[in-house]
């Protein structure tokens, strides 16, 4: 991959000299690219919850996740600096996010699967025209095909989480938030973001810089790779284990999503996989909004932080591509509730 | 019922005076007590119909049902007047306004509701702290009881339909969705709207006075109130036949509503109960909301429409209020595309 031009080019030694203007910046260059997402309010999300719940929703973007933010920043500027192609592995959201930017680009794009990924994001990558191949089931052997691919065409590699990029073009979800939340007459106090790789949280905290809103994180209680980075004082691989939040499996945070979080997310939450389901429930029921189990986790969070805290809280919904069969054996289950989570 | 006040009380005979002044007043009275719902948009709807379609999504309106605006008005209405108490019958989305917007004034209020009306709806009403009685299963028996707490209680009835201020109300849906396309840099060609009783599409008709926006009506094609009354010039009651499009099942359409959408609505499609079924699988699956068959039964239409006509084609989508159940089978059922229509 090439390096990170201009201004962004300091940032792989010593702290990271990414900030707020980064991500306003990224804010214009995807002005009526991106779609506005509203931020969505619900009485009854409210009063489960006791507090102002201000619900932004990227699982409307398009694409389905936030991710389109980065992608085409990313895509931007391999297309200008003369990129033959790009490749990408994933195994969702970034994927589709890669493959929808770069045809605006008419670039070349591959992307390497897992050969058990979801149909639903197999078939919207294949709806972009994109070339998916699928490999294997372990990180490891995608990301063999990917240097394989970079190798024999020259394509660039499309990282989620380790570009400033990226990282600046996801922060400017929060931003959106934070604003729109003003203009609605409101004040956020906290904003509640999920946790795989890093580009969220990362994000928010560049977008949350100056605001004074307490950024508080959310990851699955089976995989707490930020939870585990936090306590060894770097990355650290944690133990794979299932998580509903397919978008959270990530083992891993990336080294600068690790550096910009770091020292400014106030409190993280592990969410149980019962209150994922819970909230993706309650997300449907109560907001009328679909979204993955990644989205839950934080609204998961959200609730319970609210429930405890009160005040003004933003969630990232960030993304709502989900499986139809699991929305429909979730809502043959039992009811909602708030939902449980463990506080860290 | 007392009679409406000021401009408003001269529409009862001859043809109405009401207008799109009328809307724009609702609207300024509503301003900061219903959500401003999002316009969302969604690049898959758009590339299965060939058009641009704007979801106007008042899924996610207070009570989960547009609704909340005529009632909001009327109750407002009949506090300023005394009013010792509100009843009204409905088996739904009118009931859960009529009790939302009744708590704001603090007067007591009944809904009567069939014995078989949903068990979430009835949750959600009592939720407001409304009294709900079931009775029966055909709307005589419920007026009947209306009636009797109308003269015991000297509560105020609060129509559906047959009421300008509700109308007016309604409208300012169809209003804020041609001025939120505008804003957004686009000019609808069309809106498409649900006819059930006939507020949504009469205060649609309003709103598009004098900004050059075809009004289309989608019916089920199992209860053709409107295409019958158009058939004979005044209202008249078709036979009753089930739909899945709960809120659509009024056999017969309002007096005032007809008045007012006569000779102004341009087209009027059948929709049949798969392509009702489909359209609320592509609005979850595609555009993320949740939907009740009555906003799908629209937005089979707007699909079908735009499948022909193309150019930019708004859709109300008029509530959210849906059993988890119904949603549930529909998602364990046959994946989603165009829906059917049949043109009338």
């Amino acid at each position: 991959m090439r390096e990170p031009e201009g201004r962004l080019a300091t940032i792989d030694t010593g702290p990271p000299r990414l900030g707020r203007g980064d991500v306003l910046h990224a804010g214009r260059r995807l002005a009526g690219r991106v779609w506005r997402t509203p931020v969505v309010r619900s009485d009854q999300l409210d009063a489960l919850s006791g507090a102002r719940l201000w619900l932004k929703a990227e699982n409307l973007q398009r694409g389905g996740s936030f991710k389109v933010r980065g992608a085409l920043l990313a895509l931007e500027r391999l297309a200008a600096s003369g990129s033959r192609g790009v490749v990408a592995q994933s195994t969702g959201n970034h994927a589709i996010a890669v493959a929808l930017a770069a045809r605006e680009h008419r670039l070349p794009t591959t992307v390497v699967l897992p050969s058990d990924a979801a149909p639903t994001k197999v078939r919207r990558i294949r709806e972009t025209g994109a070339e998916v191949r699928l490999v294997g089931t372990v990180l490891a052997e995608r990301v063999a095909v990917v240097e394989e691919l970079r190798e024999r065409h020259g394509y660039d590699v499309v990282d989620p989480y380790d570009d400033p990029l990226v990282v600046a073009g996801q922060g400017t979800a929060t931003a959106e938030l934070i604003s729109q939340v003003a203009e609605a007459g409101g004040r956020l106090d906290t904003v509640v973001v999920p946790i795989g790789g890093g580009s969220a949280i990362a994000g928010a905290c560049l977008a949350a810089a100056g605001h004074d809103v307490a950024v508080v994180g959310a990851e699955p209680e089976a995989v707490p790779a930020f939870t585990a980075a936090l306590d060894a004082g770097r990355p650290v691989t944690v133990p794979l284990r299932y998580t509903l939040a397919d978008g959270l499996r990530p083992d891993r945070i990336g080294d600068l999503p690790f550096r910009l979080a770091q020292g400014r997310v106030s409190t993280v939450l592990e969410v149980a996989e019962a209150a994922i389901a819970d909230a993706l429930r309650a997300a449907l029921l109560h907001a009328r909004l679909l979204v993955e189990p990644a989205a839950a986790t934080a609204l998961a969070a959200a609730m319970s932080f609210a429930a405890e805290h009160g005040g003004d809280v933003g969630v990232l919904l960030t993304g709502g591509n989900v499986e139809p069969a699991l929305v429909s054996s979730l809502l043959a289950g039992h009811g909602t509730g708030v939902p449980r989570t463990a506080m860290h």
